[in-house]
């Protein structure tokens, strides 16, 4: 296998250029849970950098770089992965990989989540984690969210990415025709109370950016908006908890149909 | 006003030495909306640092400034403030306080959240966001939590703290005894699922670290513990989203036995 010991090679800089965000449709995924999994669902990285320390410890690391092969696997020196490691202990290995872009679907007939310009990483990673944890398959992302697959939405999502579809710098004022389930949006005027409503079973969720909100425009394309009752004075839920107590909100009345439903047989 | 030039001064370096953490029972608050609450809640800060260029144009400061006296308002160079700021934009105006800590109390009869080792300062402030705006007014954190007055859980709480009281480094098992509500943790084995339960008017939520959950010693005094219905091959969720989820279908219940309370009326 080869070996790089100075950070002026060519492929080690490629891959430290790329920081913390995807740069010309790339990424860096680092530690062995998640470079396995992109294993299991994409096939091969374009480049793997193992820790050749750890790599000599450790036989997890060990298989992996076996299975991919000397064409695509590489050894470091310690320090040089250290200095690439987006999290404070590195896991020994990072993938360079290009950014999946799955075609959007000519039309959408089951629930998704819709994101407009939600910027925070951390906000947009657990998003997508709650998205998937709520049987959720496809995420739609504006232009000016969060890049998807950058190190720190990929570290707050914690492996949902590998259970979505996800659509990034959607248009989705034009995507909206294609929509054949109704589009719910959050909003503090104009709303009525979640928890008085009986939910489709599948929607659109449509969340906004942190300060701001959806956008006017596509809140007037909305369905449906809808506002989560709070304790007087306070009225603020941070995006992503939002989020998770509208999606479970429709799980909750989902999973109570289909108790009805059982035992209607 | 005493005017600030060199990062030598004894008073500036003890600010900058508080960085992102409390330290001996201090923390550093920035930013007029957080300065301003903090003033009506809590009255005086120990020292409050403006901008000296921002104070001069921004009237809203200026008037801070008055208020607060030459006794404690200093002002400094710009590009001292911009070292000493947490955020990218800072906002002209710093205070030193010391953390309240308000006495717990003998006997809980309402409901509060219990923090176990909840370790990311993003989710302990956006824990305290969730729980205020879910009506909540006291927090219990265990030691080994993110500190709550810090820098990063301000920011993520967003002005949570003044709408509750916060309780840190609390030996949660040896508190047990005080709740006189039942205490609710969330598990992930030899649980029941939220949806099923009818919750209680008041109870103690418990959630625990991010990794590891509740500790098996406080998951064992635990009254009931829940879990949340998750999509198959999925089953995880953020602590933030978790707990969004469970103490807004607590108040989504009660909610409904209000509403239902009036229309027997």
């Amino acid at each position: 296998m080869k070996h790089i010991s100075s950070r002026d090679n060519p492929l080690y800089k490629r891959l430290a250029r790329l920081g913390d965000g995807k740069r010309d449709g790339h990424t860096m995924l680092e530690g062995i849970h998640v470079c396995q999994t992109w294993v299991d669902r994409y096939g091969m990285p374009e480049l793997a950098l193992f820790d050749g320390e750890r790599l000599a410890q450790n036989a997890e690391l060990g298989a992996l770089a076996q299975a991919l092969g000397s064409r695509v696997a590489l050894s470091c020196d310690s320090r040089l992965m250290r200095n690439l490691s987006q999290v404070e202990h590195g896991q020994g290995v990072c993938f360079l990989v290009s950014v999946p872009e799955p075609l959007r679907p000519a039309s959408v007939a089951e629930s998704c989540l819709w994101l407009d310009r939600v910027q925070d990483p951390g906000n947009v990673g657990t998003l997508l984690r709650t998205a998937a944890a709520a049987g959720i398959h496809h995420v739609y992302l504006s232009e000016g969210s969060a890049a998807a697959w950058s190190a720190k939405v990929l570290r707050s999502a914690q492996g949902a990415h590998f259970s979505l579809s996800i659509y990034e710098r959607v248009d989705l004022l034009a995507e909206r025709d294609k929509l054949k389930v109704p589009l719910i949006a959050t909003a503090l005027a104009q709303a009525r109370s979640i928890y008085t409503l009986a939910l489709p079973r599948h929607c659109a969720w449509l969340f906004g950016h942190e300060g701001q909100g959806v956008q006017p425009a596509l809140l007037a394309a909305a369905d449906e908006r809808v506002f989560i009752p709070q304790a007087p004075g306070v009225e603020s839920l941070n995006v992503a908890a939002a989020a998770a107590v509208c999606l479970f909100e429709h799980r909750r009345q989902w999973l109570d149909q289909a108790a009805d439903f059982r035992n209607a047989l």
